[in-house]
C-alpha cells in the first residue's frame, strides 16, 4: 500500500508522552494503580485539531519501544499525520506520572521521566522545510524549548522557516519550572521565542515571568509593543480568558465543571481555538469554543480522550447548565 | 414447593433492561470497562415500591439468556412478583449503554440495543385481566408505548381493563425521542394515553411536546381541562417539582447532591411517590420523599441500587444538609 | 490533508464488532464488569496482516455511533486501510458479549447483538471492483455469508470479481450456528462459497458439516475433487493443523499455552498464515508461524491485542518452552 | 401480596456467610481489594439444589444489617425459600475472608469473623417440625454443630424430628478445626451426628478423625457397621470420589480444571448429588454430575455463582476435554 | 540487629483497625469491592504526628493474623514506634466496613466487627509507666474507653500515670453510640475521663451529651469550670473549629473540599494540632494547620494516606483556593 | 525518639526500584492499568531475610520524591534497616515496567527508566566500613556493578572491606544485558567480582557468559579452580538448582507452580538460601527452602509480597502437592 500524504493544515513540533495517571487521589506513595494515556502538549493540540477536522501533522521522535508504538498508533488512529515521526532505537519514550488533588485540591502534580528521551534528541536533522511550508499554521511550545538544546534549535529553525514562508506561527509559552536548569535561561529563551510568534498563548504567571507585569491590559500592550504580537490569548484560569486580537480586546468566561485532572486544559484551549480560527469563527466564538473544550477535558483523567468533535462541542455549548432533570 | 401468589398492590407493565454503565466518564469510544445493572423504567418503579414494602408485580418478557436470568433473579431477589414474567426463547433481553458527563456535564447519553428485544414482543397474549384487577394501581409509561406496536396494544388494553375495574392508572410520559419513528406518532400515542391516566408524571419538555405550553399553571390546568387529569406531577429538575392534586397545587424543592448518573431519577420519584400515597402520606410529604429518592439514586451508577428503604428515607430527610463534621 | 491511498495487498470484507469480554469467569448473570475490545473475524485477519507489514484494507459498514468510531480509530491506528469503511446513520455497530470458561472449561460462549447492524446492510453498493483488483488476495468468511442476504451478495460478488481479475481468494468457513436460520441454508451457501475459494481454512466440525466426512485425508481429497481446492488448511485444535498445499500434505503441531479466551485463534492463524505465504515463507513455516500467533492471542481477552509483530513472532518461536528460570 | 409457601423438597439448617475473597493472590497483608460473595455451606447446597429445580428452604438467622439483607436478597433471587430466615437486631451477619494460593498453591485459607454472629444464636426456638416434616430431605453439616451450643441443639433436634417423620437426613461432616474448642469435642459431636444421618458426605481426613482409619473400603465398612450408614460418599479430592450406596461401591473420577478457589467444591458436590438422586439419577450418574459441579465452582471466586443449571451441567459433561480449537 | 528505642514525644493508647472501604457508593448490599486501609483513631493520630516529624508510639494489641501484621508493618513503615504493640494468638484484629454517601450524602456509616478483638483485651498488663513517663504528651480517646472494661482500666491508669509524671494528657471524646451498651454509661465514663484531660477535643453533639449545652461559649466555660480544662478544641464541622486556650478564644474556618469519606477528619485534626503545638506554633496557626489536614484526609478513602508531611501542609495552605488554571 | 541501630546480620548494597507491573498480559501498548510494587534485586534479598527474622540493612540512594518515600516506608515497614538509605534531591527514584507473558509465554519483559537514577549516584561516599564490618554477610549483585561507574566502585570497595574484615561476601551474578554498554565490559567486571565472592549465585546463561562452559560439573569446578569459589549455587530454572558447597555437590528439584510473573524468583532463592544457611540449616535444606520461596513469589505480580515467613515456608513444604480436595 502506498500512501501519499499531502500537506496538513497545521504542523506541530514537540514531545508526546505516556501519562500514567493515578487511579486514586492523594500522594503517589499510596496509589496502587495507574492508568495509561497518550499525551504531550503539542500532541494534544494536534488531536484537538483533527477532532474538529483540521488536518495536523506532528514532528517528533519516539522510543522504539512499546510506549512509542502506543503513542504512534494512538495518533494515527486519531488521524494525526505521523509521516514525520521517527523511532529512536536507543532512547526511550518520555513518560510521566500524575498525582491528583494532593496536596492542593483541584491541582495535579507531575513526576517526569523524560530526561534523555527519544524526543529530547530532536534536532536539526528533523527540520523539513517542505513539510511546514505547505501548512497554514506551525505550532510549538515552551516545553519543546526546554527539553534539550537540540530540540530548542529545531524549534527555532522551524519558527524561522515558517515565518519566511508566510506560515502563521503559534506559540504556547508553557513554562514548566522542572524542565529548566534555571529561571533566567527560561526567560531568555521564551522571550526570544516570542519574537517569532504570530499567535501567543500564555497565562498570568507566565506573563509575570516574561514581562514582569500582570495587569491584563498591560500584558497585552507589552506583548504588542515589545514583541509585536497582535494575536495573544491570556488564560486566566477560572476567571476565563482574554485576547488581544488584531486591535480588539475580547473577554470570555470559563465554564465551571467538576475537575478530575486539570492537566491538558491549556492544550485543549489552544487546539480548539486554532481550529476555530482556521474554520472562520470570529475570535470571541473561538474563545468560547476553546473554553468549552478546556472544561470538557478536565473532567476526566487523560488529556485527549474528551477533546470534542464538532457535534460534541455544539451540544456542550447548548446544554451546559441545563442541569439534571428527574427523568 | 408450591407458591400461591396473591395479588400485589401495584402491577406494572414494561421492559426491564440490562444497563452497561461506563466506569469512566467521557465518550464511549474511550471507555474500557462497563458495569452491569438491572434497570428499565417500570422495573425501577417496582423496586422503588417493594423497598418501601408496597407489593408490586411486573408484567414483561425477557430473553431466555444470561441477561434475562440476571434481571429475573434480581427482581425476585428484591421481592418483585415475577409470576407474570415470560421468557422468549428467540428474542434477546434488551440492553443499553450509558455514557456519562459527556458531552454535557451532568447529563448521560444512552445507546440502546433493544430493537427486536423479548419485551418488544409483549402483546395481547400478555394481558391478564385478573392480575391487574386485584391491584390498587396499574403503572406504565410512554416507553412501553414506544418499543413496539404490540407492546403499545398491551399497554392500552391494560389501561382499559384497569379503568373498567376501578384500578387507579398511573402513567409516566417518559418521552424518548430515539424510540419513536417520528415526533407526531409520539404526540398522538402519548396524548391518547393521557386519556386513560388517573395519575400522570411528566416534565417540562414533555408538557411542551404534548400541550404546546410550558408555564406551570397552564400545564396543570390544561391537563385537567383537556384530559380530565386531577392528579399530575410536573417534574422541574433542579427547580423541584409541582403537583396538581385533587384541586390543590403543591410545590416542593429538589435536593441538591453530587450527580454521578441522572438516569433513574424520574423512576425513583414516581415509585416512591406512589408508595407514599398508597401508604397514606399527603401529597406534599409524598413529593418530598419522592424528591429525596430521586436525589439518592443519581449519586451512583445504576438506577435501583440506591432506592431507599423506609429507614434510609427517614435518615436522608433528617440528615440531609447536616454536613460533614470533623469526627 | 490529502491522502492518496494506493492499493493494499490484501482486501477483506466483513463485519467488525465491539466485543465486551467478561472480566471474571462464569455465567454472565454473575459478571459485573465487561472489557471492550475491537474484533470481528475479517478485521482480526486485517490486523494480523498489518502487524506483519502486509498492507490490508477492510470493506465494511459501521454505525455512526461511539462504537463505530472506536473500531474505525482502532483499525486506522493499526494502519488498516479504512478508505472503504462507511458509516451508517441509522443502524448500530454490531456488538457481542463473551462468557469465558463456563459451562465448559477453556471454551467461550458468545451472545450477539448484531442483528440489523450497520454491517448487515453491506450490499451491492459496497462492491468496488477497482479496489479488489489491485490486491493480491481477497479474504472473507462464512460469517459475512450469514449476517444478511445483502452482505452475502456482496461477498459473492467480490469473490467473482477477484477470480475474474486473477486475485487469489481466501475463505475461512467460520460456521456459526447462531447466525443461520437453519443448517441447510448454511450448507448450501458455504458449499457454494467453496467453489470460489483458492485458499480455504476450516476445522473438523466444518468439514463434517460440508462434506459429511472427518478423516483428515478424506477431507483434503474431497475438497480437491469436489471443489477443486488445492490450498486448504484444516485446523485440528490442540492437535495442530494440517494443510494440503499444491500437492503436498503438511502437518504442524499446536503450541500449548494457558488459555484465557480461545476466540480469535482461527483469525490469528488465517491472518498470519496469509501474511507468511505472501512474504514467501514455505507452507510449513507459514503454518508454524500461524500456530504461534493463534497461541499468543488465546492467552488474553480480546482478539487483536496479542497479534504478533515480526519480532514478537521470532521471539515466541525461539523462546517457547524455554521455561521460567530463577532469575 | 400474600405468598403461601408450601413445602420445599429439601430443608437445610445452617449459617450463610458473606465471603470477602481476595482479588489478588498471596498473604492478605498485601491484598488491597476484596470481592463480596454470598456463601455458607448449607446455603451453597440450597442454591445447588434450586439451580437444578429442586425446591429448597434454608432455616437460619441473619444480622439486621446490610450484609444480612445482601444474603437474604441473594437467596430469594435464586428462589431459595426464605420463609424461615429470621433477622437478629443485635448480632451481626457472619463474615469471612479468603486468602488464595498462599502459602500452599491451590489451597485457600479462611479468616472468620463469625463468633457471636446472628446464626450462632440459632436454637430451639428455630425448630419448626412442620416445615421439615413436609420435606423429602433434611440437610445440615458439622459446621452448624460447631458454631454454638444452641445451633448444635437445633441441629440435633431437627435431625430427630426428620428421622421421626421419615424424612431422609443428609449430613456433611465438614470438620473445621478453627470452629471447635478442641478436637475431642468435635469427634464426640460429629460421631453422635452420624447416628442420625441417612446420607453422609466426608473426606479422608474426616474419616481418619472420626474412625481412625483411612483405607477406603475400611471407612465405608466402618460407617456401615458402627453407624448403620448405607449411603455414604467419600470425597478423595483430585482422586475423585467413592460411594457406598445401598450395598454397592461406586467410584468416579474427578474433573481436572484450573483452580481459582477450591472453597465450595464439597458443597457443590453434596447439593448436586442430592438433587440428582432426588430426580432419579442412579448413584454413579449422580456422582459424575456432582463431580462436574465441584469442578465448575472451583474455577472462580465465590461458591455459588458457578453452580450449574441443568443445561450447563449437560454441556460441561459433553464438552469437558474437548479442547480449544483454532476458531 | 539490636534496636534501642528511646522515648517518643507522644504516646497513644488505642485500637487500630483494618478498614474495608466500599469502592462504590450506596448501601453495602450492592457494593461488590472493598478497599483495605489501616486506621483506628489513635493510630491515625500517631501517623499524623510522625508525618510531621513528631515521634509517637502506640500501645495496643493486634491479632496474630494477616490483618494484625498488615497494621503492624504499616505503622512501622510510617515510623510509629511499635515497641509496645503485642500480638494476641487467640483474638482477631478488629475490622470494620465503611458505607459511603448513603443514606445521607456526605456522611459515612460504619459496620464494626471488633467485639472480642485483640485490642479489647488491652488491660492492666499493658500499662508501662516508664514508657509514658518519658513522653511529652499522652493521647487516648473515648473509643478506647468503650471497647472493653479492661481497655478502659488501662486508659484510666495511663491517664493517672501521665498526670502524676507531669505528662500532658490529650483526650478526644470520640463518642460512638454503637460501642456503648447505653448512653448513661458513656456519659459517666467520658465525664470521668475529662477530669484527667489537659487537652480536650470534642464536637457539638458530644458537648451536648456531656454538658447538656451547645452554645459555644457556654461549652468552653463549662469545660473550664466543671472539669478545669484550659485547653479545649470544639470542632464545628463545616463551620470550622473554636478553641479555648489558656484564657483565649480562637476561631478558625474550615476548608471546603469535595468529600469522599469524612471518617478520619477528627483524628487528622487532633494529630496535626498536637504536632503543631509541640513544634511551637501558636494555637491559631495550629488550628489552621489542623483544619487543613482534616480537609486533606476527607478527599480520599482511608484515614491516613492523605495525612500531610510538612511540605504538603505548606503547599495546601498556600495553594488552597488557587483554582484550576488552563495550563 | 532516639533509635540506636546496632549491626544487622546482613548488609546489602544496591538499587531498589518501583515496579509497575502490567495488570493484564500482552504487549504494553495495549495494557491500560499498571500496579505499583517495591522491588530491586538486593532489596528483595533483604526482605527475604527479614521475613525469616534475619536482620538486614540496605545501603542505597532514593529520589526525594513520592516513589522514594514509597520504597523507604515499605522497607522500614518490613523491618529492613534503612539507616543507610540516603535521599537525593536531584535524581529520581529508578522505576521499570513489566510486560508479562508476551511474546514468550511464562517470561516477562522489562522496560527500565533507571538511567541517571538516585541509586546510580551511589559511590565512594556511601561506603561505611563500620556498617559492613559488624555484619556476618555482605551481599550485592551484578546489577549494582552495571548501573554506573560510581556504584560499581562502591560495590568493589564494600567487597574489599568485607573480605578484609572477615565478613562473608555473597554475590549474585545477575547479568542484565540492557544495563551494560557492551558484553565485554560485563564479562570483565563480573569476572573481577567473582574474585571477591565467597558465595556465588548464577544461572546457566551466566555461567556460559563468564566461563564459556555450561556443563554443570565443569561450571562448578571452574568456579573453584579459577576464582577459588567453594560455595556456589547454579540455578537451572525448572530443572532445579545445584550447589557446590565446601566440597559437596547437592542437587534439588524446583517446585512447579502456575507462574504469573517469574521476576524476583532468583532473589527469593538467594535471600532464603542465605537466611537458611545463617540459621544453621544444611545446604540441601537451604536449597529446598530457597526453591520453595522462588516458587511462591512467581505466583503473583510483585517480587516481595509472597516472600515467606517461617510458618508459611513450613506450610508450603508440607502442603505442596496436596491437591485441592472437595471440601
Amino acid at each position: 500500500m502506498v500512501v501519499a500524504v499531502l500537506m496538513p493544515e497545521v504542523v506541530a513540533l514537540g514531545e508526546p508522552l505516556v501519562q500514567f495517571n493515578a487511579v486514586t487521589d492523594g500522594p503517589l506513595r499510596h496509589v496502587t494503580y495507574f492508568e495509561k494515556h497518550a499525551t504531550g502538549t503539542e500532541a494534544n493540540v494536534c488531536v484537538a485539531l483533527v477532532r474538529l477536522d483540521v488536518s495536523c501533522g506532528l514532528i517528533t521522535r519516539l522510543g522504539a519501544d512499546e510506549f512509542g508504538l502506543f503513542i504512534y498508533n494512538w495518533l494515527r488512529g486519531e488521524s494525526v499525520d505521523v509521516s514525520h515521526v521517527k523511532f529512536d532505537p536507543e532512547r526511550p519514550t518520555g513518560i510521566y506520572f500524575v498525582q491528583r488533588n494532593y496536596p492542593i485540591p483541584g491541582v495535579s502534580d507531575v513526576l517526569y521521566y523524560r530526561r534523555g528521551s527519544a524526543a529530547s534528541a530532536l534536532g536539526p536533522d528533523d527540520v523539513d522545510p517542505d513539510y511546514v511550508s505547505g501548512a497554514r499554521v506551525f505550532h510549538t511550545t515552551g516545553i519543546t524549548m526546554a527539553i534539550s538544546d537540540t530540540a530548542r534549535s529545531a524549534a527555532f529553525k522551524y519558527l524561522e522557516v515558517a515565518r519566511s514562508k508566510g506560515v502563521t506561527t503559534s506559540f504556547d509559552v508553557n513554562y514548566r519550572r522542572k524542565l529548566w536548569a534555571n529561571v533566567d535561561d527560561a526567560i531568555n529563551v521564551l522571550s526570544k521565542a516570542l519574537n517569532f510568534a504570530d499567535i501567543v498563548f500564555l497565562d498570568e504567571d507566565e506573563a509575570n515571568l516574561l514581562l514582569g507585569i500582570s495587569a491584563i491590559d498591560d500584558v497585552l500592550r507589552e506583548l504588542r509593543s515589545k514583541f509585536g504580537i497582535n494575536r495573544a490569548v491570556l488564560k486566566l484560569g477560572l476567571k476565563g480568558s482574554v485576547a488581544y486580537w488584531e486591535g480588539r480586546i475580547v473577554k470570555v468566561d470559563a465554564f465551571r465543571v467538576p475537575v478530575k485532572d486539570p492537566i491538558g486544559a491549556g492544550d485543549a484551549y489552544a487546539g480548539v481555538f486554532l481550529a476555530s480560527i482556521l474554520r472562520g469563527h470570529d475570535v470571541e466564538k473561538a474563545m468560547r469554543r476553546a473554553s468549552a473544550a478546556a472544561a470538557m477535558v478536565v473532567m476526566v483523567r487523560g488529556d485527549e480522550e474528551n477533546l470534542p468533535r464538532e457535534d460534541d462541542l455544539r451540544r456542550f455549548l447548548e446544554g451546559y447548565g441545563r442541569q439534571v432533570d428527574l427523568r
